[in-house]
This record gives C-alpha cells, structure tokens and sequence, in this order.
C-alpha cells in the first residue's frame, strides 16, 4: 500500500490542521496528504526532524497550532521538506505505519487556531461595486475612500467555527419594508459570503507598523471562509458603526491551513490600482493568487449539489501585504492565530459574485437550482461549500471544502425567549 | 502596623488584578486593599480558602485572571468574604508579613486578563446626541436604531494595555480639508473617550442567547476603558463599515477589576427608555450605577492637572445586561475575560462630555487649561487620567486610575515608512 497524492492534498501542498478520532478523541497536530492525515506528533517522536524535536515537541503537544506556526517559516516549511522528501522517495513509508495514517474519513476534523482577533476586509472592486449599487447610488457606487485604503472591520473572534460545524438560523431586529418599527424574529435573508483568510504567523509590536516588503513574513497560511451574514439584520444595525450581530452568529473556516509557500507557483499580478496607492500601500509584481473559487448549495430535501458561483482570487483589488500593512499602518499589533479575511470575493462575470445578494440581486431575481427549487437567500437544511484550489501544468494545490448546514431556529428565540 | 482600607480600595470592594514586583518578576494575582495588595497564591498556600484550595492553586498559577474568574461567582465571591472577615477582625494579619502584602506604590501592575473579544457600544444618549449634532442633522441627532437597540460593534483585542502603558500617536490616512486625495501623516485630531468596561465571567453557548434577566450572572466586574481615538483617520474609513485604524491603535484598561457585587448597594435605575424596548431587551429595576467619574489632563510641560469632564455613569441609557442580551440575541456566544465597553459616556450638563470631539465641538471651542495653555485635541506629553469611584454613606468603592501619556509618533511613520 502506498499513500495517495493525489487531489487538492498534493506533495507540493501538505497543508497543517488540528485532527481527532474514534479511538484517540485528544485533537492533535497533522499533516493532509492525498486522502490521509500524517500524525505530526508521532512523526516527531521518531526523530525525523533533527534539531527542532525538543521545541517541535512541545509545540505539538498543544491541542491548536498557534506554537507549532510561532516557531517560525524555517520550521514550519522544514517540516513540510523532510516529509515531501520522505514521501517522494517512500511512498509507502507512513502508509504501513497505521499508528502514523489516518484516512481523512475517519477523522474529525477541529478548529486548528486558537483565534485571537478577526478582521474583515472589503476587497473585492466588483463585490463593493455590486453593493454600492444595490444599495447606494449606481453610478457612485464606490465609496470616495475604497480605491485609497484596503476598506476592513474588525469581527467577532469567539463564534469563528470549523467546517461542518451547522449554523442555526439567527433571529434579530428587523425593520419590516415601511415600518418604522423595528421587530425581533429570524432572519429572512440569510446569506453565504465567499471568502479567503490568512493566518497570522508572527506577532509584530504595538506602535510598529508592517511595511507591504515586510507583510509576507506575517503570513503563515490561507484559508477558506464562509462570512455567513443576515441582510435584514445587518441593514437596520450598520449604520453608522458597521455590521455586527448581521455577521457574528457564525463564520466558517476551512480545516487544513495551506502554508503560503505552497502558493508560490500560483502568484499572479492583481489588477490595475487607479490611483496609484500612497506610498506606504504601494506594491509591485505578482501578490495576488490564481485560485479558483466555487460555492455550491445542497438543499437537504433534495441532496442535489449547484453550483451558484465560479470566480477566482486573482480578482481581488487589494492584496494581502496591502491589507497588512494597511492594518498595522496605525501601530496596531497583530498575533500569530489571527484572522483577516478577504471579504466578499466576487469576478466581472455573471455567475462570478460571492453572496447571494448580488446573485439574486438582493432577492429581485431568484436562482433556479438543479433540484428545479429556487432561492433568494437561504432556506433551513441548505448545506453551503466552499471549495478553492490553484492548478497549473498539472500541478494542484488545494484547500479542500468549508461547508456548512442551516438548522431553523431555536425555539426559544421566536418568542424573544 | 496594620492595612489602610480607606480610598477607592476598601474592605468593601477587594478588587482583583495581576501584579509583579522588582524582587519577583513574576505576575501573579492580587487583591487591591487600601494603598496594598495581597498575594492571592501564598494566601491560599496558607489554606485560607477550604474546600477550594486545589482548584485555586491552578487557576492562580496564571499570570491572568481568566481561570480564577472561570471558577464562578460563589468561588471569587468566596474569597473575598474570607479576606473581608480576617481583615475586619484582624487589620494587622497580613500586614505582618510582608510576603503576603506589597505596597501598591512598589509593584508593577499586567493586563490582568487575557481578552478573547472587545466589544465596544454607544450606548451614551447624550454622547450620541452629541456626535449627531456635529457630524449630520441637529435635528434629527440620533439614528432611526439608536432607540431600539444598543448600538456596537467590534474593536481590537490585541492592541488593549494596562494603564501606564504610553501611547504613541498613531499616523493613518486622512483627507484634508477640500481635498479629494487623502494624505498619510500623524493624526491631529488625537482624543481620549471615557468608558467603563465589564469582564465577561462565564462563557455562553454558540447559539444559545443570554436573556436580559440571566445577564448579570455573566458580568464579572467592571473596569475603567480610555478607548483612544484618531478622530481625523476615523472620519476619512469609517463609511460604509465603521471604525478601525481610528481607534484600533490602542486602548487603555484600569488594572483592577471591581467585582460587580461590590457595586451592589450603588445600583439606581437608568433614564426612562422611550420607546419601549422590544421584549427581549426590556429590564425593570436599578440596572444602572451611580459611579462618579471624572477626566484628568496633564500636560507633560507643566505637570497640572486639569479636570476636563466630570459626569456619572447613572447617564447610561442602554444598562449593562441589555448590551449583553442584544450581543448574544443572534446566538453569538461569549467567554470568560471578553471584554464589553459602555461607549464614551457623556452627560447633560456642559463639561460633562467623555471625549475631546464633544468638549471643544470639534475643534472649534478649545478649551482652557489651568496651566494655562489651549486644547482642542490632544498634544504630546499629555497624559490623560480617568478616574471613578461609588460613595454612599460613607462607604466608598473605586476603581482607582486608568492613565496613558500620548508619545509622538514614531519617525518611521513620518515617512510613510
């Protein structure tokens, strides 16, 4: 028997999660290859990563990654060499040591950072466009600030779930369409929101700013993320302090961290910035990433998948060193574990936008789905995945899938408990 | 010899924080009693807490708070209604050993938590009666949600210190006035805003909302929050998706959490709300505090203090357990040493206002200082002291200082690094 490589897990991937299973409930440190999990401990113990085994063995004893990444890229991306280098030469090295493999699916699979905080930008031209549209002037769409600075927020750290965790539906205030009354009752508009994050990998110092050269170092890994949002909730609160209970019930994150080195191959240059950014927010050359993106929606009734949006990260305006550098512009500190996502990613395309609200045009225009159901925004029992992979020469990269199930909700909150 | 107990620190009070001292760098958990503190960890060495002793021993062995305050009400409670007792039969018992008691004067004081969330409201109707009159409509001041809601949203964790800790006047994108492209340079329109902050001490479940009525069993103690602010940055970001780099440069927390028990005899009922809040927010009874609270600026030139704003917290409009049932009433969940902010609290009368924004009308009325000098904002080497304190009948529970000196920015941010 020897281990499969092939798929969004591949050699050149070997991205890093937190796993459990039946027989050893404890959530432990592994490594994704093909279809299986590497014990990232037990390697350890062997002595294969000679000059890092006593600070990898306390780091790996602690049940998220947050001191595993903290070591740094030389040991973190070392790991991934000696097993790459292992695994080329011995396919069948680990695949015959089943204290040392586990398929993936017999794996749980659990949140692989302790998060301290959350941040949410607001990059994507097309999805801001798309909104400003929506809601504001359509031929003022975007806002004076948005083509200056990398527009963010900061979210809710506690409720960041990982993928397969269910959603239950949200209840809030909401003004009703020509009320002036606001009432409390489950959102009518619930929403996916398509989005990448990455991982902080490095604590930087309060009053010192990350300059866009530096940001790279700061980025350990990427993942993807669901920003789940309730439109009805979200639009009586924001104005003016921004989104908060709209999007703090839940956000998802995909499992397996992809260490940004194993997106190397797939830089591209971002879009055209007009006007060029202040110099502190000026980058050149290829930082943004080829990576296609796809949301499907699964309704429980049927269990028939569509896919409701194609587009790619490419798109994306701002890149991650100029949503660093922008962050951190102030002296505010960032820490190894936290989270800044991408916000909405949406493609020129139709079918390219990453929420149901510019898909179905905040509800003017539903999607007929492969079940022949339609949807504005998303009923109870709709399973929402993301996927995300970058391919080239043959070559893959993946993140594998965050998705998620709507459960109705909670009794207890229709009646304002 | 025996203990003070007068001042902001009495026998009635007992708050707790993290200190360390020259001879013992080590931060541990302390109770402030008169101008002392009290080692938590050779106290309980000492068997002084029966029955809870083990548990203690691990909680105390952090240099944080958040697994003491985890142990629950009846334990924290518990302890101080034993040192409450020995001090009241016994002032000299512990000021015998000087193992046990350090001056405050001679100890270092830690963030005395380790903050998972911060979340800040707005919950002042005078401050945002305020905000509203300079910035939109004076006559139509606050917001259709304003009344229905505690508005609030999400700050930064990572960048709140423990008073003391300097502040660096934080650079950011800012518009001058009349232009249409906005510049990269030190803020000049740098402000404090006076807040009082509560200490979540028991986490809540994902999905599971927390009821005004169950909300104050969530409420550790409280604190005071100086939520610095660059108020020309914030201007130019915070449409469509609230502040960021406008305040998330610091924010400054008082080191001693007061238990919200100790407060218990200074509860008063807030201001009418009209309308009526929905059912899930409505509270009956003395829900707010009578807290005095006063703010200090001192310029560094001079070493004179001026009290630039003196008001109460009774002001609140939106009381503590009605922040706390709209922040979880979508089922966002909540941990143990997240940290929830009032919003600056202002008042009716002139000279009662929590922020520079609102005592000099933006700019345009500078104030006077007793040493002599102007302030519309503030410059460098001021240093700004919030203060307050409960008083009635003679007894007396405060919370000490929160005090930060604004340094200039850094020479690197001049240049747009």
């Amino acid at each position: 028997m020897t281990l499969n490589f092939q798929g969004d897990f591949s050699l050149s991937n070997l991205p890093f999660g937190i796993y459990s299973t039946e027989g050893d409930s404890d959530p432990r440190p592994g490594v994704a290859v093909g279809d299986s999990i590497l014990d990232l401990r037990r390697i350890n113990d062997w002595a294969m990563f000679p000059g890092h085994q006593e600070a990898l063995d306390r780091a790996l004893t602690q049940p998220v990654l947050n001191d595993f990444i903290a070591l740094g890229k030389p040991v973190t991306n070392y790991v991934r060499a000696v097993l790459r280098n292992v695994l080329t030469e011995r396919p069948d090295y680990f695949a015959n040591l089943p204290e040392f493999t586990v398929p993936q699916s017999e794996a749980r699979l659990h949140l692989p950072i302790r998060i301290g905080d959350y941040t949410d930008f607001y990059s994507s031209i097309h999805h801001a466009t798309n909104v400003g549209k929506l809601f504001r002037d359509p031929e003022n769409a975007l806002l004076p600030n948005w083509r200056h600075l990398p527009v963010g927020y900061h979210g809710r750290s506690s409720s960041i779930v990982v993928s397969g965790t269910p959603v239950h539906r949200p209840s809030g205030q909401i003004l009703p369409t020509g009320a002036d009354v606001p009432v409390f009752q489950p959102t009518e508009r619930l929403d996916f929101e398509l989005e990448v994050g990455f991982i902080i990998g490095k604590d930087s110092k309060l009053g010192q700013p990350i300059s866009v050269d530096e940001a790279e170092a700061y980025i350990f890994g990427l993942v993807l993320f669901n920003d789940w949002s309730a439109r009805d909730v979200q639009r009586w609160e924001y104005v003016p302090l921004g989104p908060f209970l709209g999007k703090n019930f839940a956000s998802s994150l995909s499992p397996w961290i992809v260490p940004l080195e194993a997106l190397e191959e797939f830089r591209t240059p971002g879009p055209e910035q007009s006007p060029q950014p202040l110099p502190h927010l000026r980058t050149s050359g290829a930082r943004n990433l080829d990576l296609k993106l796809t949301v499907g929606i699964t309704p429980a009734a049927s269990g028939v998948e569509t896919i409701v949006c194609e587009t790619n990260l490419r798109h994306l305006y701002w890149n991650m060193a100029q949503q660093l550098a922008h962050h951190t512009s102030n002296g505010c500190n960032v820490r190894v574990g936290d989270v800044m996502a991408s916000g909405t990613i949406s493609g020129p395309e139709p079918g390219s936008a990453g929420s149901l609200l510019e898909l179905s045009q905040n509800g003017k225009r539903p999607l007929l789905l492969d079940d022949g159901t339609e949807r504005t925004f998303l009923r109870d029992g709709d399973r929402v995945t993301l996927r995300g992979f970058s391919e080239r020469n043959g070559g893959r990269v993946g993140f594998g899938e965050v998705t998620g199930e709507i459960l109705p909700a909670p009794p207890s909150n229709l009646q304002g408990f």
